[in-house]
């Protein structure tokens, strides 16, 4: 696996999921050759085109314009395939079948999403969240539960760089959830 | 990007890579098709096992009897192959080259380790080294620039998961430490 | 400030706040002399013996019997007076106005004990409780803001300790909730 | 105990050792009245001021000018007395004897300031460091074994807060180290 480090992606202004988190995340997703990925709040589209490089088709939504052009700038420079929908989830998503979620970012509408899932999301698909509060953490957990998800992992992941004079720079606290789907 | 879970790997009393810091370190080592991975101080594989399905040759070295069976009855059940050294490094090393070596414990010859790797590990080869203390760790740092590795990173991770009564439980922290060759 | 360490304290099986979580504890209650403490689900009464050697009187609710009698041990062997009721919070708490209230442990009753506070905390009196779940911190701040609490204030705290041979041993993540009543 | 709050103190662009490193580095220091605290690389005089108003009567060296009029302003704003000195330790301290010793900056010069303690430090005496550099942490850590001090403490700190809009926003990594003069 090659992987891309987080200063070769396009990014403008717009937050991107940092190298570690990242990683983890496409760990979590566990992408295969077949797989069908949605990406919820795709940003730079760093998460959608890893899994693009790693052998899933998929699919992006993000409602800011600026994002919408990072993604296509990254995936030109990539060479990744990424149908990509400007817009809001789940209401402008299509309706198609996938194996695997990506909540990147939920607008505030988790529950919708979750109602779209449960319908679009296959059976022992994964869904999987990044969560930088606790509210929304929690609201995830919650709708795992209550949409009978098994296999729930919830990991609290603190990294910490070396910069270039020693010191230890830290980053913020970040929540990874994970459920899959029966 | 299957990845493989904890629980799968069969392990024994064997201290073993946990997930995300063995999917991390993986990531780290960048493995690709082709590379040859040496992994010191094995234990029960895991790390040698996800670079030979990631598509490396993969040589490892670990003293212990106990951990050689594990390593080997992982391999079986992960049919992974990998060329399996009972012995103690860098003295029971082969004489080959290597793109990639993840050290996982040193037994106090890292000096040595660094002395082999400078005339087995490739130019632009990654070595990457996983460290629970501080002494290790600094004296790993040191090493990478006496033997004037670039792209030095060092991470400290500590990550907590959630556990079946919602309880969230703390893992030791651990550093990753990574340079390459030049 | 002399501090207690934690082998110092008399334990059995009971779950203890450790020190550095202590600490930061007993600083975010900011106690000072004439303070009166309600300590909820006081386990082994570190944090009430702590509270009354820096001058706060002291109410401490333990339902376990375990816990009543390492409490009392504890207050004699570090001649601390504290007056303790047996019983579950805040059925049986005495309507008593007190300036500080740390929430240990809240038996799933942290509706009924905001509401209790709601009567029985001072204005500008600072309520804390240390979370190990995110379903009770998440429960926690909802209530702060319920109840128009300010200067909110959360902190996840990730500690970890060299050991004897130098090992980095990482403890549970523990979030400390505080806010003041207006 | 009564504790400052960081945004209380005059800080300037000078670099502040926060609130919880703070609270929990004068508890390993474990002040009490009747201390001589010695606080090497001052900054803005915060833990000097916490010492000092926990009953210690305390010496802060600092070399940068800026340091020092911020100490004397927040002195004079927490009514604090400490003896300012400006200059470079060890070179530039008196020839005095200590109880407690705060290192926040050694400035490259750990292994004089250690000299220095061996015979300015009394016995039974704590000193304590706050580092975020694996390369000093690991010297003060070897000179504590070196000068044979006991009770060796080293407390790895992540600490994360919560904004006003729920972020849980990380702070550095802090390594605090402690030993006990035999």
């Amino acid at each position: 696996m090659k992987w891309i480090k987080d200063k070769e992606f396009i990014r403008g202004n717009v937050p991107m999921t940092k190298f570690n988190i990242r990683v983890l995340t496409l760990a979590y997703l566990n992408i295969s050759l077949g797989d069908r990925l949605l990406d919820i709040g795709a940003g730079t589209g760093s998460v959608s085109i890893e899994g693009a490089l790693q052998g899933a088709r998929v699919w992006a939504i993000e409602k800011e314009e600026e994002g919408i052009e990072l993604i296509d700038k990254n995936c030109k420079k990539f060479n990744a395939e990424i149908n990509l929908i400007k817009g809001v989830a789940p209401k402008d998503l299509p309706d198609l079948k996938f194996s695997k979620c990506f909540i990147g970012g939920s607008g505030g509408r988790m529950e919708e999403i979750f109602k779209y899932l449960n319908a679009n999301l296959e059976m022992d698909g994964i869904v999987c969240g990044n969560f930088i509060t606790i509210k929304n953490l929690n609201q995830f957990i919650n709708l795992l539960k209550e949409y009978k998800y098994k296999d729930i992992e919830v990991e609290l992941i603190q990294s910490s760089s070396m910069d270039d004079i020693g010191l230890m720079k830290g980053s913020n606290p970040i929540f990874i959830g994970k459920g899959v789907k029966i």
